[in-house]
């Protein structure tokens, strides 16, 4: 079996989806946003990982997002469970970061997966993956002015997605694991990294801090 | 007759692109721009909606910008156009809002039907106009750190290009009246909309804020 | 012979893709970001221009990013090179603005020869080179937060690679000279503007500043 001859369920993808659709509401109740607003800023949240992925580098002749309604089920019920959440969510970025951590690891998995499938290398594939994951929040936190997650000094995040993709690799690659098995353990193990981190509020350090400039506030 | 039997004429989209080409340099006139970063960030206000719609959905092989030479042509209307208005203006956000209001609906009606055009089913062309119209505009604002009218909570601004989109579908496929006509309609009932939202100040209320935090200023 | 009858060495798109990665470094050692977060900013810098010619304008089929390993090893040398340098530089500004200019104009050259060779007009090919040359440090200082470079008032960057984009179809297609040493040719003119820019502080008037706004601070 080569690494290409699977098939993730589509479920990875449209859980990520979820996910991340349910942060980019939160994000949106957090800051005042009216129902509209807060719709499409889930959506672009919840989609931005695998639109990039597609439109940028797989180059898909066709995106799943417009041909498969499931999508947009899956942002509306993302959004219902963040204005159900809503108003008991008292520390928003902490709980942002949690949910977020849930979608890291399945888009992190699900982009691998489907550029295998397009024909890269195992290396640029891992590079996608991680684009994936990182990408939904990164347009989340761009659209509102948040500094991105992704490049937050010091936080386990990127590193995180990281982790997941080469897991997933080295288990369907290497130990020739079922794909769905692989992607389960993949994802679970950067929930963890993820978990530990914000609650631990691990943190790596600068590289060559100077002395004329103090680090990013 | 179908939805997609129809071509709307190109001058929506050239339209469209030359009002949201106005709004950028007005907006670059504003920040005190030189005359290329003015050219640019017009540019980038005037088809950043219609790349949006081609590449990261439509995935079109070629984009009409290039190999159409009418749309630089518009562009540079547009920015002629600013430069004889800005310095007759003094409050460039409501009149930067106006021009972005009659852009706002052709837009969302020539990306419907392209999108019917590409084959994509009628919720997700309307999704699509919806991104096309408010995607200049969200350009825009990013690149010269606004906080996105898109998202600019209690403002009917993707709720007028939802209607507009919306409006412009039932026209053409149920009540089967000619594309210009129905896009004309809607066009107009957006920018309504709009100028109605601007001048009264119409809002909506946030969803669901929380005590702990004000609504974003 | 016509324009598009060459090839470009692939060392121009490289050496362009080197500096963009170089100065992202950079940006992210003086931000204090990590290790993770510093690639991905590099990554991000050094091959953006070349994702947006290819993905929004040029529409290839594939992206040479992902196919050839090289841009990474490329990527990672810029890298090294920046955390090398880093504990060095004392006015990061002006060291990033400096490397910049290197990469500046061998993406307007490459950009301009890819757009001819995908069949465009002259005038479309520059404006895809000066996208090309002026993407990377866009998406570098939309990432950030920085203004971007692209359109801080009064400073010769877009016009620098407009120059060195309408120099390179000059000399390739009007005067016929080979692609390479025309490449050379154009590349050093955009450079040298550059240097003098940062040196001399050139600076160009905004377009007509309205009285009841001062200039962007």
């Amino acid at each position: 079996m080569t690494a290409s001859d699977f098939q993730l369920p589509i479920w990875f993808d449209l859980g990520a989806t979820f996910a991340f659709a349910m942060t980019g509401a939160l994000a949106a109740i957090k800051r005042g946003y009216d129902v509209v607003g807060l719709f499409f800023l889930a959506l672009a949240s919840g989609i931005g990982g695998g639109l990039l992925r597609d439109a940028l580098f797989i180059r898909a002749s066709s995106t799943a997002l417009l041909t498969n309604p499931a999508y947009i089920y899956v942002v509306l019920a993302g959004v219902v469970a963040a204005m159900a959440l809503g108003s008991h969510v008292h520390r928003f970025r902490r709980v942002i970061a949690l949910i977020d951590a849930l979608g890291l690891g399945a888009y992190a998995c699900f982009g691998v997966q489907k550029s295998l499938h397009a024909g890269l290398a195992a290396p640029a594939a891992v590079l996608v993956g991680v684009i994936n994951a990182a990408g939904g929040g990164l347009v989340r936190d761009l659209l509102t002015g948040e500094e991105p997650l992704v490049f937050r000094p010091g936080q386990f995040y990127v590193l995180a997605a990281l982790l997941g993709a080469v897991t997933f690799v080295f288990l369907v690659v290497q130990l020739q694991l079922p794909g769905t098995m692989a992607a389960l353990l993949a994802t679970t193990l950067t929930f963890l990294v993820r978990v530990l981190t914000v609650s631990f509020n691990w943190r790596t350090a600068p590289i060559a801090p100077t002395d004329a400039l103090p680090p990013a506030p």
